[in-house]
């Protein structure tokens, strides 16, 4: 029997528990995975703390991203063939689909044969991190060559595939960061420009980056008290996309620099890509075209073995990581 | 010589003095009018008070908006003739150019020729209600058939606006009052519904308006508190504006419905169409189409004569007013 990962309460890393549970035959447009590797978002922390958009029904598994070999198929699935290799887009049940496990059951729509020029460890850590970072950039960013974007948190996966998606397509990037430590690391990863933001001021800082012009566009899941900094460093007519909550602070709208400068304020998920066909189909297309190019190359920070589930989540809220975190099965 | 308004220090109402100054000769690029008809402006309000996006030069004129005839041409100004009967864009210095007075000269590219149906009373009252709602609605609202859009401060010039605007595209307008007072008014104006903020829940109100869906567009110039407000009567995707800050509160960013709904938040003022030329022709086109065909007609509160400009300024502040202010020259 296969091993999977459930929880019976909501709490810590050590909720985590692997069990052996009987193979499961996917249903109706379903298709079945022998799973390889997966990758950890902050997602499933969320949702193992009960803090997540969608709630657990204990005890519930948990997972969003893997990459396998399809090796059964529920009634009416077409296009996918035993024996594909490919890898999962969260646009399902975190809870009913959760992924980690040796086998995962998932929706035939989810999985994409991923690039052949990529590992398993690889392939697991695409969807989240591009697709989130393509629908805000590119969707409905429309960045592109002459366009400066601002990442906040871009040591994380998300920011990375930010910074890259920027690069790809000609504009500036402009990374930042809290503590000088990771600044090396991310001129590595192709940042045009790290901002220290424990140490410099982000407004003066980008101004004279800019040529005292300002940012086009941010990339933020912080909020807080971050988003007036933002605000203070966005050009005339810029757009500042919010994806996440990682601030517990209340976060005040910058009204006067919203009103001086025609700000936009955008709030976003995957969700708005995942749930809509054709915006969908154009990030898939976007992606592979960027993977199979190399201008997109997912950045592994580290892996661990699935017996060490709980290690990888209590790696993940450590923040100390750079890039992906992937359990190999 | 012609009775001009200037101040010699910023304060209330009663800071504006009538004096007679000597007739002006137009420069380069500058056109004079005889002044038939004056519009008030909370902008003038707030330029008086020292509250504006300007500063006044003691002492200083004021003014945006005026109805005249063209009375001298400078060097260099074109496609206008002397006997034209134009009105004022609020597209230059409110201090320099000030408009309050028997006579006043702007630059050649703020004035337009009304339509001819409109008396000069009406003149002056178009371009800053209906250019600020355009911006918004239209022009980056993209507001059409089947869009339901929410209108606070709905008994403003720039409210009723919106609300014509709204329904000459054939889509449907809430308007938000906070006292039941000015419901019937309102109704009348053309709006769909009115929800009376101080007696009904907002988003209830507007979800059972919308079976549930919420409103695609807000236009609202109060924030604090109300933007949460609009935030839980918003459609997913919906595109909130603020363009003002009537409220003395703090506005707080709803992180949380900005998420779950993919909301954009948009600061905006006149000043983006005003200062772009190719959206001003937009603007300038729509309104005289909907002037001309009678589906957009400006609503004058109450005119009063120039010597009473501080009675003028009075009532403006007192909010007791159903669109528009005009001063008779």
């Amino acid at each position: 029997m296969p091993k999977i990962v459930r929880f019976y309460e909501t709490g810590g890393p050590e909720v985590l528990k692997i069990e052996e549970l009987p193979l499961v035959e996917p249903g109706a447009g379903e298709v079945r995975l022998k799973v390889e590797a997966i990758g950890i978002n902050r997602a499933e922390v969320m949702f193992r703390q009960g803090q997540y958009l969608e709630n657990p029904v204990l005890p519930s598994r948990l997972g969003y991203e893997a990459a396998g070999v399809v090796d059964a198929l529920g009634p009416g699935t077409t296009g996918i063939t035993i024996g594909d290799r490919v890898s999962t887009i969260p646009s399902f049940s975190i809870g009913t689909y959760g992924v980690y496990g040796e086998s995962a059951v998932v929706p035939a729509y989810a999985v994409v044969r991923y690039p052949g020029n990529l590992t398993p460890v690889e392939g697991t850590a695409i969807w989240m991190q591009y697709l989130t970072a393509f629908g805000a950039l590119i969707e409905f960013g429309h960045v592109q060559k002459g366009v400066t974007v601002l990442i906040t948190a871009a040591s994380s996966s998300v920011g990375l595939a930010a910074i890259q998606i920027t690069k790809s397509v000609g504009a500036t990037a402009i990374a930042i960061t809290r503590g000088a430590d990771k600044k090396p690391f991310l001129l590595a990863a192709g940042a045009d420009h790290v901002i220290v933001s424990d140490e410099q001021d982000l407004a003066e800082s980008v101004m004279a980056i800019t040529a005292g012009k300002g940012a086009d566009v941010a990339f933020d899941p912080v909020a807080g008290a971050l988003l007036g900094e933002l605000a203070g460093a966005a050009a005339p007519g810029a757009t500042i996309f919010e994806y996440g909550a990682l601030s517990p602070a209340t976060t005040t709208y910058p009204l006067f620099a919203a009103l001086a400068k025609g700000l936009t304020v955008r709030g976003y998920t995957l969700f708005e890509i995942v749930k809509n066909p054709e915006r969908l189909a154009r990030g898939k297309q976007f992606i592979c075209n960027g993977l199979e190019s190399g201008a997109l190359k997912p950045v592994i920070d580290r892996t661990f073995p699935l017996e060490s589930i709980v290690a990888a989540h209590s790696y993940m809220e450590s923040n100390r990581q750079k890039g992906k975190i992937v359990v190999v099965v």
